[in-house]
């Protein structure tokens, strides 16, 4: 029996939900292979499938937060805010495959060369193929079962097989129920394959030969773990993995003199939003010596001292919260600026703590704190900024605090390797889920050269296939030649929809 | 010291090259972090380089063929239209970049939702950082120094750090100096950081903290032996192999009837020529049962009886042409169907074999083996075409002879999950180098998401960065409000160049 906690108590209640058999886990993957070996899947049936689901989400709404806050105690606003995000992720799906750019159509049409014919060659992405999703802890909805590697998997035309996270088993099966149901008025419900639970389910998954790529949303170890179990198929998969960030932001000499409380207020929001538990959270902050840097530490620190305390997901996140903290005071010299007087007694709750340490100390040091913690560090010049900044891991997110042409500008260039989003003047938490977003970076931050998050992380699901003269017949729709309703490159030119049929003759 | 070996005589020669120490590989690497931390470069500047490296490689083609061909023996006709494919890459790249859709620039201009603002995002991609790039034996220019690696890593603006193949050193070092040469009249030519030579120094390249992806070309234990150095470096990068493929080729029915001669003619070409070392060669040739396909067994089989000997790149390859082939047959019933009776002793000179296997047995043990040979089997029904290709390791290739609308073409989709590319009544040897090629398949093919060849080949070194509330003066030119010389994404709509400059209060 899969049991579900209640985090503001600390208490488990049964479920009906049961760790998946071995033999189910193959199912699942089976029926997943199946679906995956139907006739080539229509763009605009696709598009109304996610546009059902995303309807669903918003129906069901208050049902799901309701399940989600009893097992995550994340709160109704968040988790309201957090559902409208997963409906209209899916609704940028149905975009982007209406829209059609994310095939990368192409036709070279033949030609002679200097060593005879050249053979006509036209090019699209097809679907990988199964792929597996893991929900998170920390995102119920928008990076769980109705998340975005569900939609972008969908969008791309893979079937999904599900893995639902400890923390929510309740949540999950509520939102396979909503996969579903969308799915069962609409082509293609064959997509959604099922839904895991249990580690070891988990790890027999990404090891079954019908799985072509992974989702992943996670810790570093978890994720390692699962990378582990993946390196002993036979043939290697992508894994995508969203592991840890330490999102350092730093603010100028300028911005720190001419607005220390508006930062204090809304750093102290980015750190300690949903009980510290967003993967760009801003965990390491880096504020300049002088007297705007002492107001900004002392109007921060002042924040924490009052504020309410935090409930975690779940006691492995509280435990690891006390050894992570514990171990950057006590072994790398931290010194507590400001923890909050709460009782730390009762269910999974923390209490939010803002902590200094040494630029040198960072540099070496620094790891991620899930929940409400930063650590400080103050920086004489610019050369300090880079320093640190490149001796730590890379991250998701670097931001800056600025103001006009300042000087703290210049260093963009050298922070822009160790990073995947750079933020100006803001809060890195609050992603804008959109065309032109990048949830990524360099390792560990998750895959270097993909996205989990906005329009082209559908291009993770997505692989290449080439036809060289083809007869029309076993072309997709998208690579005939009359075909005209979607961008396509011919001939190396780019066209847009409507304007790229092949014309013959001229 | 290096030694150069003459694969017509297996005689060596003393080279003034040497093996590249451990200190030199240092400062070459840092040499190429060095440059990957230069200020944004333009893309007109990158253009122009890849076109004065095609001028380069033009003019010095004749010294090059004659270097080459003394360390590969493959040949002036093959390697004159290599240097010239190689040229031509460097210009297709030159069109890439300056055609600009590689940076897949996009605008979300800020709104308001939900939640309150929605903050402004672009993204573009930007180079991944110094690229390792492996020279394969076998294509000495276009998969070498000057080979579509270093054409599509220069393309992203990326360092490039060349490791030499053992099988060409001279023609390596020839190489560095055209791509030097032409580079030191063009802005960019720390690009072009070095080249390291020997085993040791290639292991030693792909640890080095400053290396940010891998292109490699050769055999699945070499790549296997590189990806587990790889996987010893603290942060995983990416490793673009291209490895081994079977590359099935199955004729129908009809068309063994009405061009058995026709095919044996192409097929034996594709099969023989290069020595068979091209990793599309056809490696496994499905035929039907029936006089329609003896008549194209026996037509195969002449040619091969008749077949001049061939000289394959190294000892290396001979040895393994003779392991695999005598594997095949010795322990897995191959029957020899036909062998040149050519005189083995000179140099790396193999006979060219065609052997013929069962079904069932091709679908269990069918390997690659590199040089001029191939496993023909004969099948039933469409059923057993899919079983084989089911069962065997994903190719580069697949494709079949068929005749007007042939009752094979049925079986295209079952066929599509196991290749990159599907070749229809040609054959898979001479790849096309343009926009549309596709160069990859599913593992152990190639990376399953990205090509090896073609313009999308850039997208493997190119990384997203997004940029929230950016001021513009930290923006690369590309993002700009007026800038509209690339296509670009706005608000989710695409523009072509020319029309998609941001007007503002519309």
């Amino acid at each position: 029996m899969i049991p579900t906690q209640n985090p503001r108590t600390g208490e488990a209640a049964p479920t009906s939900l049961h760790p998946t058999e071995p033999r189910e886990v193959r199912e699942i993957a089976e029926r997943a292979s199946g679906a995956a070996r139907q006739p080539r899947r229509d763009r605009r049936g696709l598009a109304v499938l996610l546009d059902a689901i995303a309807d669903e989400v918003e129906r069901r709404r208050a049902d799901l937060v309701e399940t989600a806050d009893a097992e995550t105690a994340l709160g109704e606003a968040r988790l309201m805010s957090e559902a409208a995000r997963a409906a209209g992720q899916f609704r940028l799906f149905a975009n982007v495959v209406r829209e059609g750019s994310h095939l990368e159509a192409m036709i070279d049409r033949a030609g002679d060369g200097p060593a005879g014919r050249l053979p006509e060659v036209r090019r699209m992405l097809v679907p990988i193929g199964p792929v597996a999703v893991f929900g998170s802890s920390n995102f119920p909805f928008a990076f769980s079962v109705l998340g975005g590697d569900t939609a972008s998997a969908l969008a791309a035309g893979c079937p999904v097989v599900l893995k639902a996270h400890s923390s929510h088993p309740r949540t999950s099966a509520l939102s396979l129920d909503v996969l579903q149901t969308a799915a069962g008025k609409c082509d293609h419900a064959d997509l959604i394959a099922g839904i895991v639970y249990g580690q070891a389910a988990g790890s027999q998954l990404v090891q079954d030969p019908s799985i072509a790529a992974v989702g992943f949303t996670g810790s570093l170890s978890a994720a390692q773990a699962l990378e582990s179990a993946i390196s002993q198929r036979p043939a290697p998969i992508p894994f995508y993995g969203e592991l840890s960030s330490l999102n350092p932001l730093v603010v100028s000499q300028a911005a720190a003199s001419v607005r220390a409380d508006a930062i204090a207020e809304g750093l102290f929001a980015s750190i300690t939003g949903s009980a510290g538990q967003l993967c760009t959270k801003p965990g390491v902050v880096l504020i300049p010596h002088g007297p705007g840097g002492d107001r900004l530490v002392n109007a921060l620190a002042e924040r924490f001292r009052h504020a309410p305390g935090a409930t975690v997901l779940n006691g492995r996140i509280r435990d690891s919260f006390h050894e992570i903290a514990g171990r950057l005071r006590a072994g790398h010299g931290g010194r507590v600026l400001a923890a909050a007087t709460v009782d730390d007694a009762r269910g999974f709750a923390v209490t939010p703590m803002l902590i200094e340490m040494d630029l040198p100390v960072v540099a070496e040091s620094a790891e991620e704190c899930f929940g409400p913690f930063a650590i400080v560090a103050r920086y004489g010049d610019h050369g300090e900024i880079v320093d640190v900044v490149e001796r730590m891991a890379a991250s998701l997110t670097v931001t800056l605090h600025t103001v006009g042409e300042d000087p703290l500008l210049t260093v963009v260039p050298r922070l822009e390797p160790h990073a995947g989003r750079i933020v100006f003047d803001g809060y890195p938490t609050g992603v804008r889920v959109s065309w032109a977003q990048h949830h990524g970076g360099p390792w560990p931050a998750t895959n270097t050269l993909h996205t989990s998050v906005g329009a082209t992380s559908v291009r993770r699901f997505l692989r290449p296939v080439a036809w060289q003269d083809a007869p029309p017949s076993v072309l997709p729709l998208e690579l005939r030649d009359e075909f005209d309703a979607i961008p396509r490159r011919i001939d190396g030119e780019l066209h847009l929809a409507g304007s790229s049929a092949i014309r013959h003759g001229g």
